[in-house]
This record gives C-alpha cells, structure tokens and sequence, in this order.
C-alpha cells in the first residue's frame, strides 16, 4: 500500500532498482521519488533539492539534471497512471516498469538553484488487453513557484526481455 | 588555437566553466568535451565512457545521462559553429556562449554502458548583424558503432545578462 511517505520507485522490482535517476540501490544516485498528487485528476509530484555542484553556471540549475527529474518521474507517473488503469496497488505482480521511448524538455527560463517541485499530469494511458503499454506525460517544473521548464515524455512499458536481448 | 587535444569547453569563460555537464572547473561533473570530427562538414565529436554507476539498469546507460550528454555537446557544437560562421577563434572575444532552449530525445535502442561516441551535425544557424544567435544541432549516439539514441537540440545565444536578472 502506498502512503504519502512512499514512492512508486519504492516498489520497482531488485532490478529496476539501481537506476541512477530513481533507483533506491543506487548509492550514487539521485533518487527521485514520484507520489500522486492528485489521483483523480491524475497529477503526481516530485520534490527534488539538487545539489550545488548540478549547476549550469553557480546559482542555475543544469539544464542536464532538469531532464533527468523530468524523465524518471515521468516514468514513474506512467507506473502509477498503469496501476490505476488496472485497478491494482503498486507492488501486486506483474510488476510494472515503463522505459522512456522520448524525452522533450522545453527551457523557459534559467531554474534558481534550490528546493524544485516537478508536477507530473498523465495526458494519456493507452491500454491494450488489460495492461497498460504507453502513457504520455507532461511535466512542470517550478522553482519558487514559478514555472522555469516543461517537459513532456512518453513511455512505453518494458519489454519482459529489456537488456537482455 | 584549438589542437585535436583541445575542446571547445577549454575556452568557455570563467562563469561558463562551472557546468556540471561540460565545466572543466566542476570537480563532480562529466567534463563534456567537444571537437571538431569535419568542420567543413559542419560535424563534431565527443565520446564518453559512462561509469558503471551512471546505468538504468545495471549495463545500460542511463536515460538522464544520455540526455546530459547531448545537451552540452549540442551547445558546445553551436559555438563551433559560431566561431566557424564568423570566422575568428575559440577564445577570441567577446567569448561566445550558448544556452539550450529545447532539447529532444529519442531512445532507439537500449544503450550499452561501455565508450560512447556522439556525432553532432550542425542543422542550421543564423545570424544578425554578424552574431550568430541560434543553432539547431542533431546528434547521434553511437554505442559500439550503433545509433542507440538520436538527440535534437536548438541553442540559443546567452544573453549578456543571463542568470544576473
């Protein structure tokens, strides 16, 4: 059961686990944690603070690490935009695990550097046979309020073979 | 003078060598480094061995990286380009210095982790009373010889003010 502590990232299968934007066992990592804002409406936040050395110059944030947090909440707002979709609780089997098929970050203007909130919105879940295979997700990035990025990505569940191939 | 040793990031000024993704004074960053592959071609060159902790899972690279990466070698190709179009040296002032305004990401295949070549091409530059202000950049990964990841970024001349507003 997900409460407001935890994060879909908490119950991403051992081997999805070590991804460096959002893995729990990636001691090098950045650990983005993805929770629903907004069920209902289908919107997700992630608070992130990075640290000084992610700059773009001192005092911005880099525009790199910007689309690294949009990209790994995003994915982690399809697991959740799939969980909901098929009436199950995350951590119930077959595990979900969504991979980024594209990436789109749009740079508004220079992000401060310090604490940011990424509102993730599910735009569409598309489902196929009972399982939710493709969700695109736009993002919001603000920084004192104020809306510096917007990202928008789109992922595709996991083949059962992914990397092994 | 740029020698096959030197890359366009040696020559970026002193506020722009700060980069997490490119800044040669950033002792926790990836130190993008950007050359020419063809400058009669419009082409560059960097090549990147992720570490092993910079995965999605454990022997793929990471999404986020992949996206860093081709983020600072896109704006370091746009001041190639600029050098190029108005014809003077890296180093020559006034210092030349381009921020990302969109970045694109298309993730063809699973990437490899291992020695990482991306080609960037030049798309299109323009220029105003004889700066060059905007430059649309492509770029291919290439993960033991095979585009894995295809990259699109369109960067935009820094202000003079940037980050001082």
């Amino acid at each position: 059961m997900m409460t407001m502590e935890t994060a879909i990232q908490d119950f991403y299968a051992e081997e999805w686990s070590y991804c460096y934007g959002c893995g729990r066992r990636n001691d090098h990592g950045l650990h983005v944690r993805t929770r629903w804002l907004d069920d209902q409406a289908g919107t997700t936040i992630c608070q992130f603070t990075p640290e000084p050395h992610h700059c773009a110059l001192p005092g911005f944030v880099y525009g790199g690490l910007l689309a690294s947090l949009i990209d790994c909440h995003s994915i982690g707002t399809a697991a959740l935009a799939a969980h909901r979709a098929e009436g199950r609780p995350p951590g119930s089997e077959p595990a979900v695990r969504f991979v980024t098929a594209s990436l789109q970050v749009d740079f508004l203007a220079p992000t401060p550097l310090g604490p940011l909130e990424l509102i993730g919105r599910i735009v569409e879940a598309s489902t196929r046979g009972g399982s939710t295979y493709k969700v695109s997700v736009d993002v919001t990035v603000l920084a004192v309020g104020r809306e510096c990025v917007h990202g928008h990505v789109l992922g595709v569940l996991a083949p059962a073979d992914f990397g092994l191939r």
